[in-house]
């Protein structure tokens, strides 16, 4: 009777290790990141001891090397790990190479799965997904795709530009959504495109607020590139409804890790604000410091039991397109609140990258943005809610 | 393995026939309450259907005749009364005999709970809980108390000025919070009051925004009144720490009523939105109206989420004050929100009863003061956060 | 050089003047208004008082027997009319007859402005503006206007339905707004129709949040209403140019009075907090206080100013129909952010008329939807600053 | 009669000069300036061109070389300047030297005026003013200075730690705040520090969000410095005085480059919305993107109007702290989500230094701290605020 919020004692291990590895072994490396950015031998380092510790990959399915938790469990873990900027990138579980890991494992042939999936969930080799087009292509709007894939023998040719590619750099293989698929030249495909193929080319990095993204944010070329029948990716033409499975997940995937993120701000927020002296009182105990503080923690408690609900009906079989929507707006408005309150409540240091809150507030900026804009999941919620509502179903 | 939301059968059932309750009997006769105000008649009226309908009483004990839930499953409950603004009265689940209820039920003695809380389980009488006082007394502040027992033979005299008391005039009981106890004069005791004693005396109603309590808001006198010990609720002198059993889930049952109702709201302006036409389209078609849907959505499924989540925590044992204090804050604030968009959605019409928005709009606003306000909650969270977190405890 | 905020000296006066008149003989019957509603009675006392100390009417011409204040003077003036709900009715400068009263000044013949626009100023008579009516009529979009004038021998046949037509119950006159004018039934008109004209008859009042308006706010029917020529204000076909004529100072006004409603509460909720103990310290010295007490004034300060300047370049001959959008929406929304943290400074007592902040909070919450709601006139921002700004012009 | 917001003649001028210098010189350096830094090369050929076009220093005296405009006239001008990150630069009225020339104006000896005033305007030299230190130092709080000034024969030795010093780096001068100055002790003491005195050392660089501060923030040692009596700003003692001095314009001219940035990103971003297609429509023509658009005209007015009405105020000789306050908190928070939403509604590119809104985002964040931050001002405005509404005057 009534609901069950507990902890099952495999996750509570984890999360315990998780929280230590990342105070013991990342957090000291943190400021190295910040100043030289994130390389390969970092990400080799952090990911070796990581494994060592037996944390590796929580979120993957037991059977390709990941610890096989439940999507309501990686909410616990996920957010552990956030708790640092590195933390993800150690443990496997960043984007983009986890939603990739998430979608081969639902949608890849046994063959994919042995080639693409197993060496990227053992973190051999990155990975990136190439979807997002410059202008007028496929951005908010899927539908706008403008690169296409074209019959051509036992493959495809596939042509088009793309453009803020995270992870493009560096990585291994790139699923690569492209227009066409079905006979009459409809829908879209996903290819696995090894980033050495031939017309596969690198033509640029952005220079955007967030610097933390191995791989940075490429523009992409795609020029006359061959991809043989068996690199499609699940079926060809059915590439929007893939988008979709690897969508819902992602979202959640990344509200668990920019809620540790914001969670740790806070918590260097409150810290200083409880030794900091000022105008005769500690910090803490201004009522407009505490206002902040305790609107941190609504906002962080909130957002939370939102995600672990919303996870918890993906995890039991819901599609959950409407309330991860509804979760991936709330927790990234949310987040960027309770990080924007910490800087503030840290005064000039705040932004600075000492006090480490100032360089979060850089990289999380944009996650209001992708996965689906603040406005562009508003407009389809208000569309289901509508239809829910008007059809006699309640909120 | 993960967490469990989902509701037993039993909720489920006194959920839909709670529904099907206000949709058939209890809507129908709001417009006439809005008219003539809240009548014994139509308390009684609405009561005896509900009791007919067995869904009465849903969150009192089973053994004292109500329907025995959980405070996870009344949640569910109680939001679904409170789709009416006549809902929790006529399931015998509003303020203040709910809260009344409660503490009777944990605190007074075997006696005490026949004479007093049987007959207020079943709706037989009301009740009301005098505690706030006009300045400078108790109001935010407990502290503040200035009302006085003073030990007389085998009993206690009280005075004292009481305001705001809720439901007082038609109660047949009071429960009276007066300073002293200990046998210093320290503390606080609480004593129930009938009514009728001598000394009691209503002295006015204020004229408030709201308008749909039973009983009103009513100023009280207490000029030398006296109780005996049997009167007493729990022990002498520990007023101050009975009030907090009473006080979280009170707040939590204030929340759950209270979505509900802007559940409500914003079902009737969605369901116009879909009608009315303007500028050339359906409103519900419009950008600027889907924004307030949709943010009346996730502020609609955030708010659940997390009293969800706290009336689990009280549920299994916590004393769930912090938790509680947040989600006083959260919920009463999204309900403020989510109310005023649905009269913005309404337009004109929207500040009218005849569309019950308007209504709930007026009732609702004292929610963020009452129990707690939201600026005295954020102050304690903020002092909790900060003890908290600088021994090392994560949020 | 430089710009000159100045006040000029007959300004300072009838301003200090109307200050003078509220304090002492407005504000001490306010709360007979608030318990038994705005009577003929009350009105009359109130203007002739106003009339007395020679500050009646101050936006009205002088011609016509106002003061001739121009509209960025009367900014000052009617801001502080409106520190009492009852001021603007008192000074003849409330609406709708403060709208009338300047769209006859500029619209009306010579004939109608002696027989309508003299004694409206005078205060002899009121008047209503019977334009919004119920879905699918017109509301927010004016073009959906569905009652109809059509043409009668030598004057116009008028049927349909009006509702929330304020201070209708009582008037002398409505300007009533039909669909029709040119031959081919195109267009709209306004006509000056005596309210005791056969077929015109109020059907009902509307139960709103607010309660302090003259007259209510009425459903009107209008069936085969007899109107002759020498009634149509201004030229047949030219209505809805002249709504325009009305609608950006009227918002203007509304932004006046309301401004002063909102500074009222404001010190109201300041000198309560600068009194009230809480916790040990003056409520005013408590930082959660503090910053409703700083956003209070912020928002009131930063309305005064956009509102002075929006106010002058209308006076100064612009059309300011941007600007004018643009201040009711930011003055509305500030207001009404004002209002509702005075309501929360005081506490439970903030929702009791006895401190006149919960009567102004229930009579403002309209002020966001009438005269273009905050919606409407941000859909109509934003068009107007694409065009502005794609054709390389400023902001 | 009424207000005159009417520009003058050479104000006109001026800003039509700066907007065309702006466009045709300074944002085709832009991107150059993003990916490698501000530098003295580029300073000097932005400010070259400056002065050859007649537009240099505006807001100084003209009897030092500048513009001669008053406060209010200023605004206009740097809200031009501020539309490119490197426009107020180029016109040689950023900060910090804007803020000290208008100090050295007021306060400077002809002598101190002649060797460090002239030649600062003339952009010969850089300067910074070193008044914030690390914990627990001087920050929000001045009082708690610890840097030491002790008298030493005709001169005094100046001891301390600066941190957060803007434009430390390549400065020629300091104005040093340090503690002492009266014969007791006690008090506060300025003075110009030239940067190549011996003890004088920058140690380290703040790694912050922005980047385009040319000289960085720097952390600067003070180890038993030497200035001669000649060298104390104005008088011994009265720093704490001088820093008042110096605030309250600093805000405004901070509000008004600040503005200016604002307003370029949103032109930006209306620009891309009215050009970008998506779900079948023009960005600019959906819901969701006018509310962005019609919300930041709406800042961007309000922000204006208060703005210049306080420079009005200040430019007629009210020392304008309360005003200025509210000032600083109203624009620094108005101009944080103007670019918030510009970002957003720019998407991806939106975080990017391409479309400059990005940059724009990250440079403006610490505004709202620095110059005292928003909770600072606020519980001054609250204190000011209660004083005058408990003494009777009105807001």
């Amino acid at each position: 009777m009534g609901f069950d919020l507990e902890l099952d004692e495999r996750t509570v291990q984890w999360r315990d290790r998780i929280r230590e590895f990342v105070e013991e072994f990342v957090i000291p490396r943190e400021q190295q990141a910040f100043a030289l950015g994130l390389t390969e031998e970092l990400r080799t380092e952090l990911q070796e001891e990581a494994r060592r510790r037996g944390i590796f990959a929580p979120q993957a399915a037991a059977e390709w090397g990941g610890g096989g938790f439940r999507l309501d469990e990686a909410a616990v873990l996920l957010e552990e790990a956030g708790t640092s900027l590195l933390g993800p990138l150690a443990l496997n579980c960043a984007a983009p190479d986890e939603g990739n890991i998430h979608m081969l494992t639902q949608i890849a042939t046994p063959q994919q799965q042995e080639q693409y999936l197993r060496p990227l969930v053992a973190g051999r080799v990155r990975s990136c997904f190439a979807m997002t087009e410059p202008a007028p292509g496929a951005g908010s709007d899927p539908a706008a795709l403008q690169t296409r894939a074209e019959r051509a023998g036992r493959g495809w040719v596939i042509n088009g530009r793309k453009h803020l590619i995270t992870g493009a750099d560096g990585a291994a293989f790139a699923i690569v959504m492209a227009a066409g698929g079905h006979d009459d030249g409809t829908g879209a495909t996903m290819f696995l495109v090894d980033m050495d193929t031939e017309g596969v080319r690198i033509t640029g990095h952005a220079s955007t607020i967030d610097r933390m993204m191995i791989g940075g944010h490429c523009q992409l070329e795609l020029r006359d590139v061959f991809v043989p029948d068996e690199r499609v990716l699940g079926e060809a033409g059915r590439g929007f409804a893939y988008a979709q499975v690897r969508l819902a997940p992602a979202r959640l995937t990344h509200c668990m890790r920019w809620l540790g993120a914001a969670r740790r701000t806070h918590e260097i927020a409150v810290a200083r604000a409880a030794e900091r002296e000022m105008f005769g009182s500690r910090l803490a105990e201004l009522g407009m410091a505490q206002a902040l503080i305790a609107e941190n923690e609504i906002d962080l408690h909130a957002a939370r039991a939102l995600l672990w609900q919303t996870c918890w009906l993906l995890a039991t079989g819901d599609r959950g397109s409407e309330s991860s929507s509804r979760t991936k707006v709330f927790v990234s408005e949310a987040v960027g609140r309770i990080v924007d309150r910490s800087v503030q409540l840290c005064g000039g240091l705040g932004t600075t990258d000492d006090l480490v809150v100032g360089r979060v507030y850089a990289e999380v900026r944009a996650f209001r943005i992708y996965d689906g804009s603040t406005e562009t999941h508003k407009m389809s919620i208000a569309k289901r809610a509508v239809r829910r509502i008007t059809a006699g179903a309640h909120a």
